[in-house]
């Protein structure tokens, strides 16, 4: 398991003053490759042999956000490797070393010349393997995204700010533009004083790139959950979204 | 002269693999609170005599953007300090120690009752004047910018996500947005892999708030500089930014 240390930088806080859940998410796949690299199969080490991690699934769920100023830590490790899959675990704890949150991400290993998985529990000598570690997290796993709508809520043209250093839109992108669209189609319901994410869940099936447009349908599942489907012009998935609110209590 | 100390973190830069303006924008004005808290005139220091610094002008020129991983330093320091305003100045420092750009920004001490500015320069026993330290830098000014066009390029909805802890739109997310709208709507001629920004210049002349609607007015000064004029729906100019670009040599 591997630690890494951080902060709540002011301004960079969202408007609640808690750690945003963009900074977040950025931060869990940027130690997902420290603790990568330091166990000799980050991204440049995999990049030797024409492969590439790709993020499949993606889950958050937070107690307790920290707020401005406060320290945190994020510890990962790898617990599973099956198939062409492997998870890679997170804890989040706070300042007195208590856990405030937890997060499940599932990626796959692609060929860059076929484009195809590769089988990542049948890979000889592999520096993955040894590196599992076998705890648990006690959050559960993702849940159906089913959204019926058929018109979309919102339509964004991917930008420049809103791609990674491999031409992508940023895998977090896509989690920052659907908090942002619930907070405004669903106003009357949701408001961001009132309610705060509890969870989200992301399946990511296609990338996207620059110009590319991003249609959002969302839907009300309960009272406090929301299913989102991002859509190219084909009407293709490309990511899925569901995400958790809970009330505020002041 | 306080000197921050930073590093390119990965996953935090632009689609070139570079500092993002949006990242280094945010450092700016963290690396000014933390300078003038250090000095006992930060945001907290003036909330207690019901004041609130605004951020009237910034102006950032910068050469070779550090990479990913790359270490950099911000220096900064008040400069002077002159009827309603303070001019706070930075320099960008490689991991060599060699400058590779700066920043001039302008402040107002805001009366949070009457919202009116005071008058910094003859205020008694002030902490701010003591701090000031001549140095200069080698950027210009804050030019004209006067928009003509009369049809928005871009309407956007100010989102959860756009908002600083104080519920007004990040200062910083005004560039953001710019620089996303000229690359998309100037595509025949800006191109992000062949024209980087050299320098900016933002002057903000109205806060505005969730839901808000942004309407973005942009016009080709020349060849490689662009003005962007950010309305509110009622016709009143919210924000002006003036970017300069430069061709990438490869």
């Amino acid at each position: 398991m591997d630690n890494f240390q951080f902060k709540v930088e002011p301004f960079s806080e969202d408007v609640t003053g808690h750690l945003s859940w963009g900074v977040l998410g950025n931060q869990l796949l940027r130690v997902a490759n420290l603790s990568a690299s330091k166990h000799d199969f980050g991204f440049s080490n995999v990049a030797e042999s024409h492969y590439a991690w790709v993020l499949s699934r993606l889950i958050i769920e937070v107690g307790d956000m920290p707020q401005t100023g406060a320290d945190y830590s994020i510890n990962t490790w790898v617990s599973r490797v099956y198939r062409q899959f492997t998870d890679r675990l997170f804890s989040l704890t706070n300042a007195a070393g208590e856990p405030f949150g937890y997060a499940h991400s599932i990626w796959a290993l692609i060929d860059l010349e076929t484009r195809q998985p590769a089988d990542i529990e049948h890979m000889a000598d592999s520096a993955i393997a040894k590196a599992a570690e076998p705890y648990t997290i006690p959050i559960s796993s993702v849940s159906r995204v089913k959204v019926a709508q058929t018109e979309p809520v919102r339509i964004l043209k991917a930008a420049y700010g809103d791609l990674d250093i491999n031409g992508h839109v940023n895998s977090i992108r896509y989690l920052q533009a659907t908090l942002d669209t619930l907070y405004d189609c669903f106003a009357a319901a949701l408001n961001y004083e009132r309610h705060r994410v509890r969870r989200v869940e992301i399946s990511y099936s296609k990338e996207l790139y620059f110009g590319d447009n991003l249609f959002f349908y969302a839907q009300q599942e309960d009272e406090l959950t929301y299913a989102v489907e991002i859509k190219t012009d084909q009407n293709v998935v490309a990511t899925k979204v569901k995400v958790f609110f809970e009330p505020v209590c002041k």
